[in-house]
């Protein structure tokens, strides 16, 4: 064909323009590879778009929710959100004497893994409570958004909000584009994630469910607050994903993406509902480009979702083979 | 000006269209007199929404929240869903002969409104949780449905849900034109707004905050449900609201609409952000197509909010001569 012709044959539609640039124009999901995953995401939100199809779903019911951690961006070699939590003790410590003597804040000034570790779950509560309480929401907002500015990953020498996974980014952008209502559902803390959110996803506060303390409405000196207080109000993972899906939502998602068995019940909810449903789980298996774990981990582990994806019909993504990059500051493999 | 000139210029759009259907599409509050409060809603809206003005709020931004009862449908004699409340316990009742002889049941049953009253905000809990607890949210959400599609008010003898204000849904509708996102914060159940909210006044349930009972995740016969528990999980009033907002939206509205008390902190939180802010008080001052009552009524009780509007800057809505009609069945005053 000769380039005259091509181009206006090309002209009225009838066949995709050529070049790199093009084509990802035309891919709604040029990072993913041609495979069975991204046959099925495509097949799924075709079936529920189609005007005149039988599985057909109105604008209005079209949510999709996303875990964070290792869903949208990465949550080794510990939460994030962990990481904000050593930085501020460090950096309130000076203002905090008591706690050179005193664990596990002596574990996490001196960064000593294994003590912290040995402090269990009312240890991290008591350091989660040091320095997320006792601040006003705005305060509270501000530190998360200056640390997010300077801290950097200790494996990519990244800011975090740089690791987002470039897959994910297109598949939001995607669903958005076919009219569906993206939603954060986190186990993280609610307004840690708002920090980001809009910015990094395209998803704006009130899109964003997650865990949260207490907060008290005051006014102080003629201006009213909301005071951030060290009592737990919402543990938003494994059986609390549906439960907050419900109370901030109120009706059931059509799909649901995840990556841990934090997120098994939030899958089982939004698959186990009448009509067509998606779920999909996103498989760490790159320790080159990313990292690689699942049934063994302590963070993010997958098992039980490993072993009953097939049964519920859940799609399972291979980091490694299904996706072309990982991070957005990589080259296209 | 002869008919097929008037015609023709029409057509080119110099001149607006005659008659009263057209003149109702021009303005999109016809149900609002020309007063001082139909120009300050006005005058905030143009000023939030002008490209290069000052004052200019991109859409993301524009949020607006609104108690429900008093504010959106009346609430006289009583909160409608304290008539739900009455009518459940009434036709469970030949499944718990236990309640004939302990009140507050039997008061509910008799309906003795004085010895009801009399049994305090325990024995209220009590008959909330006999009617909204021990049962699945799909289970909840449908009895709600039936009864709003055959309950009838006492005074007016229509469905409650045709008891919304025909102003305050050409507000709903205008702000929603102008890419504001409209919100319910209501001290009513969360659940409960829910059944009704999308068909009557446009608002999907993501949109619907409100007081909530505790729910459970369980997997019932291979099915996973929510159970609903008799246990309070939030109370969304007074200062409830603002932490509601916080908790469910994430940032802080443009404009706020209420009518009571419990909207005072709601509307303080709002107007005290910085930039444009807009807070409007229903005042119900008609007895003759409503209900009149403020400072001393026990429900919607407005009386702080009365006194201090001015000094906020809050513009109050007198339902008696700012209104032309109050409800959609009613003509035109």
């Amino acid at each position: 064909m000769n380039r005259i012709v091509f181009t206006f044959i090309a002209a009225l539609g009838f066949v995709p323009a050529l070049g790199q640039h093009s084509s990802a124009q035309d891919d709604p999901l040029p990072s993913w590879e041609d495979g069975a995953a991204k046959k099925s995401i495509i097949g799924f939100v075709t079936k529920v778009t189609e005007k005149r199809g039988a599985r057909f779903v109105p604008p209005m019911e079209r949510i999709a929710v996303f875990d964070n951690d290792g869903t949208l961006w990465a949550e080794q070699p510990f939460y994030f959100q962990g990481f904000y939590v050593l930085d501020r003790v460090r950096a309130l410590a000076p203002q905090h004497p008591e706690w050179r003597d005193k664990q596990p804040f002596k574990a996490a000034i001196e960064n000593d893994m294994n003590t912290l570790m040995a402090s269990g779950l009312q240890g991290l509560i008591d350091l989660v409570m040091a320095t997320h309480a006792g601040m006003t929401t705005e305060e509270f907002g501000s530190t998360v958004k200056d640390w997010l500015a300077t801290a950097r990953h200790p494996k990519f020498n990244k800011p975090y909000t740089d690791l987002a996974y470039q897959p994910m980014l297109e598949l939001l952008a995607y669903l958005r584009t076919n009219d569906f209502k993206t939603y954060i559902v986190s186990g993280g803390g609610i307004e840690f994630v708002r920090t980001f959110s809009e910015e990094v996803y395209g998803i704006p506060p009130e899109q964003v469910i997650g865990s949260s303390i207490v907060t008290k409405y005051k006014v102080q000196d003629g201006r009213p607050v909301l005071v951030r207080e060290s009592k737990l109000d919402f543990f938003d993972d494994n059986e609390g994903k549906p439960v907050g899906i419900n109370k901030f939502i109120g009706r059931r998602p059509l799909a649901a993406f995840g990556n841990s068995d934090g997120d098994f019940q939030m899958l089982e909810w939004v698959t186990s509902g009448t009509g067509p449903r998606f779920g999909l789980i996103v498989h760490h298996d790159d320790a080159v480009r990313e990292f690689a774990y699942d049934r063994a981990s302590i963070v993010g582990k997958l098992d039980r979702g490993l072993t009953e994806a097939p049964n519920h019909g859940w799609t399972v993504v291979s980091m490694k083979k299904d996706w072309k990059r990982i991070f957005p500051f990589e080259p296209m493999k």
